[in-house]
């Protein structure tokens, strides 16, 4: 079977954070393909990849950017798979201007909003993995094992 | 067959935003229960409502809730289902409190996250949906019907 | 001759601040073309219009958007033409997120980018004339004119 | 006698900057009980916790946690004791999102918040120290002595 | 008995907000004054209130203030008692200048801080009937009472 | 041919920063001249560079700027000459007050603003290039071409 | 003797607020002019005002201006008299983008800034009778007589 | 003579900003005094410097402090001398919290409010220059002196 996910970002140097989305997918069993597709730098290759995802068997778009962050909504507007949008940290506003940019869509077009950094790439992964564990039902095993293992991992006392 | 989205809220005065959800969900027909769940005035039933979520047939939760809006976080943690968030819009600080209390989630936990206010209701209802047509071809092609409508109810010129 | 500025909005909402744009040009002999052009609900008539605004004889391209405002960037990645962003104001935000998507645009893709609201909108209209300017000398005359009124235009002590 | 004030957090991440208020608790001679209580990864045991911290013998809770922070504001919804909240910083907003999700609470659910950070953890534990002085002279006189110390150090000239 | 809490407040203009406070203790059967006492205007009869605080039998004190709002954070620095503060929403930055300049404390002068406007007046009558309920076990009952009948009032279906 | 652009900033710690839009115009082949002119320091310099830049012979003008960044607005008003302004990123607002000193103009005098820091300046030598380029149609070629090569160098994977 | 204060500001629209500064100064018994002087529309009335204003006998100067407000810092480099700066409320960011840049100038050229709007231009016409009142003894014993019947005037327990 | 100024802070750690206060006295010419005195832990001393400072011979008050930043205004409220407020650099807020809680003082009560952080202590000093030259002649040829050398410092072209 294909990826069901696809990982976008704007740029090489956004790999560092998107990477954690990866990370988590590999961890549930889900495959999925990372792409550098650029609104801004590469138009065409956004529209064409947005077109075409669902053609090409995706189940979910997870896209990651930052500053003026594009790239989440308007593969929104060209795909009717779920997206979901990570604001990656920007340089002088901390990802402020990221998440503005990719949250504040006007009704018709929706991208699920994740948040800043790597935090947001992680859950990006694991909201793409509910997701499509609703059709999956190993799957969702997998990932109610991995809440249960996580939730197992929390400490009780602080260690000074 | 029975509701598939439960739409949850954290008080009677977040109907008006919330209902924008529950319209695009009629429009595409899709099954929804709406309901008051408050995460601080109403603990328990929060509790109940997030672990029996799945086992109520829901597949996908949308809360919304404003202020220190703690309801589509606490879901999140409660119920391996979706979960997206919609800030309403608080009186004093016009959302930021609500969007910031929503999408900044930890690395584990994930809400997918919508725009503060009635754009961000009905985009949860038409993620909602888009999730829920990876498993049902039929409203799969009543979502793409929506979204060309809507696309070409667009005009051409603006009017004086 | 054909229209020289295009000016383009995201919706008939932002009429009423992208027309102050219109007016000013009007005030100054430039001639323009007014559209609406989504990039979230027509993205295939946003790929068009930029692609195609050289082509149509377009030398300036005004582009006014709201909230998550993508229209004014994308626009610069479609056209090598100079592209004039005007932040609409939001109704939650009051624009601080329509201004942040379009000026924090990445290296390489430049939007030159107004005020929120109507000042920008003018400013905008203005800002393409002087541009437009530089290849007509009747042209900069009038807006040197137009210039040396508003300057004339100011009061000397303000009235009780 | 048993611990007064339990101190909670998030994560371990946390508790550098929670020690604060275990070390303020410790001059002052006040018996806490630091423990992880996570909203997100360990919300049974935040429900046990919140639940039963009255009848554990707490007479106030400390809370802190970072980001999208909803462990103070949901303890203040399962007891009745009095919670002070710590907006620990955080990564990319400084803490303002952890600020906001604490301190912006509906109305019938109070958490008494502090300052982000150490200076904020340090005055959690002072407050709770205050609030069980009303019920302690010894404690009451200790606290006006700390107090009172800490004016008297306060240098007359600065130190170039 | 005399009153136990003081509810103090800058100006007259900030007394719609502070009556919330007032009226909760009147629900709870908590004896409360409240007096003007600007930090900016009688800035003796600030000191005078502040050093008595105590003297006068007070247990707590809630402050209330707007914009550059020193009340609060002056009388912790005057009085051992527990000081909850209210920003109170200001004209211009809707009370960010409030919470800011209430919440962001020194280490060693604690301000327990609610949420901005008529919430947070509430809400700093709630947890002053809870700092006086560790000693009052009829007060905590009534108190518990007042949180069952709030949650019994939420209901379970949003009214369209 | 004489200069077409003036790079111009209120310092010379502005200039790793302003640099970026001189070495984008080095690569389009634009010629430039880079001056110190402060709003706040050198008032004079400021009104004279302002009132003959056309008279000099420049086309465009770009001015950087940090904190109250008044250059870009002032030349704004002192000629009739595009202005394209560069906020420079700030000690402790982080630039955020720059971008408002600068975008903010009111109706009638417009400057065109970029993004904070270095994406700003090297954007704005690409729009002084884009819109000398309506003139100079070998010029214009470069520009396309720079743009095309900036799209060819985008990868297609991101490189772990 | 001439008028002591100049009240300087960049539009007709900015009287209301400014207004409040000169209805102080009446009451203290100081001479003012109040003129109109655009940064952005007037910059030569400006300059000339600005060199000018100590050779016309003016001895401290209120500037007020919205938006992207340069008047106070320009006026601050122009002449060595105090510049005392007032923020004018501005319509889409509420005078938070008057403050900035108003508040952050550089090293070298201040701007004594009082509050956005109202408060903060009585506040101007203050602080000017307070600094011209440390050569005018008559005018120091009406400030204080001025200060002391403001503090007499609050009153001592809120008006329901 | 003794000093004109005085300069204090609420804790030493202020010193590095405030001493840019002392360091332009210094090159002016202009006795000062630097005190620490803290809002919130030394309240009576600041009382008394408040209360004593006209009586002392100071004629400007320089105060800076950091996060709720309450000493400027307080002093502000205490003496009629005018007071200078430096919002020093906070650690979370950036100097955010200082700022608002400095320089949004209610009408009535004047903080003549610099720029954050040191450039906003060297401007305090110019400005207190400045207050003090409107009555000592020399010190007005001093301050445009050191006015002038700083202008003719400014270099014509930047230094790559």
């Amino acid at each position: 079977m294909g990826a069901q996910v696809a990982i976008v970002m704007g740029s090489q140097s956004d790999w560092p954070t998107m990477e954690c989305a990866a990370k988590v997918l590999d961890d549930l069993g889900v495959a999925y393909e990372a792409r550098i597709v650029s609104a801004h730098r590469t138009p065409d290759r956004m529209y064409e990849f947005g077109k075409g995802a669902a053609g090409e068997g995706f189940k979910v778009v997870i896209a990651g950017a930052g500053g003026a962050a594009h790239l989440p909504g308007m593969l929104s507007a060209l795909t009717h798979l779920p997206v979901l949008g990570v604001p990656v940290q920007s340089r002088a506003l901390s990802g402020m201007d990221s998440l503005l940019s990719i949250v504040q869509m006007p009704a018709g077009v929706p991208t699920g909003t994740l948040a800043i950094g790597e935090a947001g790439a992680t859950n990006a992964g694991l909201l793409a993995a509910a997701i499509l564990a609703l059709g999956d039902p190993a799957l969702s095993q997998r990932l109610q094992d991995w809440r249960a293992a996580r939730t197992a991992s929390v400490g009780e006392v602080p260690q000074g």
